[in-house]
């Protein structure tokens, strides 16, 4: 794992180089993580040619499941911060001492006042602008953390399963959304990667819905959206149930229209692919069915380190997928007053002959009545 | 309530007018729910001297739990935004239309990179630094303010209270977290103010602990860190207790410390007092019971829309304390490998002949044996 580490310092070596700066400091938790396996302390990693510098509060409390805190790395120095001082100024301070001259900073992270500090504290050193150099080295992923993001799929999926054998009539969507996550952690999750939404009745079908005191009732529509974040990576999926023995015929229209729209935007996965073509996918059987998606969400994103990561996979977007690019796939339609569906997975984008798009989400995304 | 928000929104204007800033851009989600009652959603306030604009997210989903999303303010227009599109963005680009001249915005929360786009956008425009104009104001709290913080302590003592009677010995640190969470929310919290810490055995003590899958064993020391959040306002409390019948002489003698230096804390606040004597006042005690303080960790720090908020009460904080504002003190020992003691309060600094500092936090304090 360790030689992972320094194998992506070395890209993003190369990549300054290749741009002219000397170092670049990098503050993005999720950018440091990937660097050094620290997870988020609130540390700033500057990457030298010759070092790698982590600055980071001496006073970080010991961590009994310790083993992602921060890996041993015999590349990695680190500086101890004291309590209250901006890690970013410690190794801005180190950058000076080390005589770098061009500092390239993620100003897509720091606020103003941060790179103002930092600026007036580096004499002599220039800062750059790094822009999301480390967020595009991350868009690929190997194989480990495939691996990790299947763990995740799983322990969500687990948690999703064992919901659905249990009363959920009368439950309000808190407790239920509580329950999915303490599933979630129960199951080895980090922690749950994004609040658990569970949307029932009027509230089915949104993409963002913050659970409330709402409690299921029968003819019910129910959609969960939950994920699982495991060592850092973090999945998402969303399901829509009903509640009760018969679906209404407008139940069953709704839900099969959105799994065609969903089903056909996954099949448009694979490398070489624009990145609007599954979103255009889904939107067009969804206009078929007199949805006219009039917003422009996209359909998805990339997934891993974070929750929302590059390629976006909206109708404007034009770039190309890769192979090994884990995305979100999730249309919906939600209808003011009533209700709706929303069906998402996460896949990791493969080339046909290694079988096409690999689901991690596997649970059925049949319109189960519960 | 309405009042108190175009209220706000005149201190406001009057601070810009004698910093001679046309308008403000306010993008700090407490701040802007501090002057406008809109719950955190990515929303921008453009404050002019005539005008209030309100740009947000245009497809924010209903919110049934509704009254805090945004009040109807007929001052405040709102500019519905596009997804995907920056608030600040159209908040900048209506000043321009505006023609506001000089534009203060909040150099503390955004990044280099909105800078960069907000002052290309917003042409004819010079951005200047508000810096935390907002936080000033917010320090000192209205009655209404502290009936919510009084509410949101009552709510985290109900949770804390029921646990307390509960079965302790075997469960999980996480599945305690877990659990008092889901006791606030039953009791009417929003959510928990910030996540639960509950530390057992050696990882008592510790003022920031994730809580872990460690069993909560006789004799240990148990630390819980909790507090709800209502209506937007969060407080925090800390308890210490010990698991089985009679604690050890080394933990009561801890404990009695603790105790003592976060009572002379308490007792050392009041309108005028400086910063800083409610830490040294903490501090000597715990010096003369042995344990140097060596880290310059604060005791405590204002509390509000934010869990961590001016005024910070910390050894080299040279302000004053004022009436109505709403501190925690928190002092604790842990001494690695063994655990500890941490014991904090919410209270809200009132003058003696109102009977000195409003205690919000009530669990006892004592070292109770479960």
């Amino acid at each position: 794992m360790v030689e992972a580490y320094a194998a992506r310092r070395e890209r993003l070596r190369a990549h300054c180089s290749a741009s002219g700066a000397d170092a670049a400091l990098i503050t993005r938790a999720a950018n440091v993580r990937y660097l050094t396996g620290c997870a988020p302390c609130g540390a700033t990693l500057l990457l030298t040619r010759e070092r790698a510098v982590l600055a980071l509060p001496e006073d970080l409390p010991p961590d009994d499941t310790g083993e992602h805190r921060l890996p041993d790395d015999p590349e990695v120095a680190r500086l101890p911060v004291p309590e209250g001082t901006d890690t970013a100024l410690a190794a801005a301070e180190a950058a000076a001492r080390l005589r770098v001259r061009d500092l390239a900073v993620e100003e897509h992270d720091l606020t103003v006042s941060r790179h103002r500090r930092i600026a007036g504290l580096a004499e002599g050193v220039e800062l750059t602008d790094l822009a999301r150099a480390v967020e595009q080295l991350r868009v690929v992923k190997d194989e480990h953390e495939i691996a990790d993001l299947r763990i995740a799929a799983e322990i969500a999926d687990q948690a999703l399963g064992e919901l659905l054998e249990s009363i959920l009539v009368g439950r309000t969507e808190r407790h239920l959304a509580m329950e999915l996550e303490r599933r979630m952690i129960d199951h080895g999750a980090d922690q749950a990667a994004f609040p658990v939404s569970v949307g029932t009745g009027s509230h089915s079908g949104l993409e963002f819905h913050l659970p409330t005191d709402r409690r299921v009732e029968e003819g019910d529509f129910l959609t969960v959206v939950l994920g699982a974040q495991y060592r850092g990576y973090g999945v998402s999926t969303a399901r829509t149930f009903v509640i009760g023995a018969a679906p209404a015929p407008w139940q069953v229209e709704l839900h099969r229209l959105v799994f065609r729209a969903q089903r056909a935007a996954r099949e448009a996965l694979g490398p070489g692919v624009p990145q609007h073509a599954p979103d255009q996918a889904a939107r067009e059987i969804l206009q078929s069915g007199g949805y006219a998606e009039s917003s422009l969400h996209p359909l998805g994103h990339g997934i891993g380190l974070e929750i929302r990561e590059a390629p976006r996979l909206g109708p404007a977007d034009m770039g190309k997928l890769d192979n090994r690019v884990p995305v979100t796939v999730g249309p919906g339609v939600h209808i003011p007053g009533k209700g709706g569906v929303r069906i998402e997975d996460t896949l990791v984008v493969r080339p046909l002959e290694e079988g096409g798009p690999e689901l991690l989400t596997i649970t059925t995304k049949e319109l189960l009545a519960l």
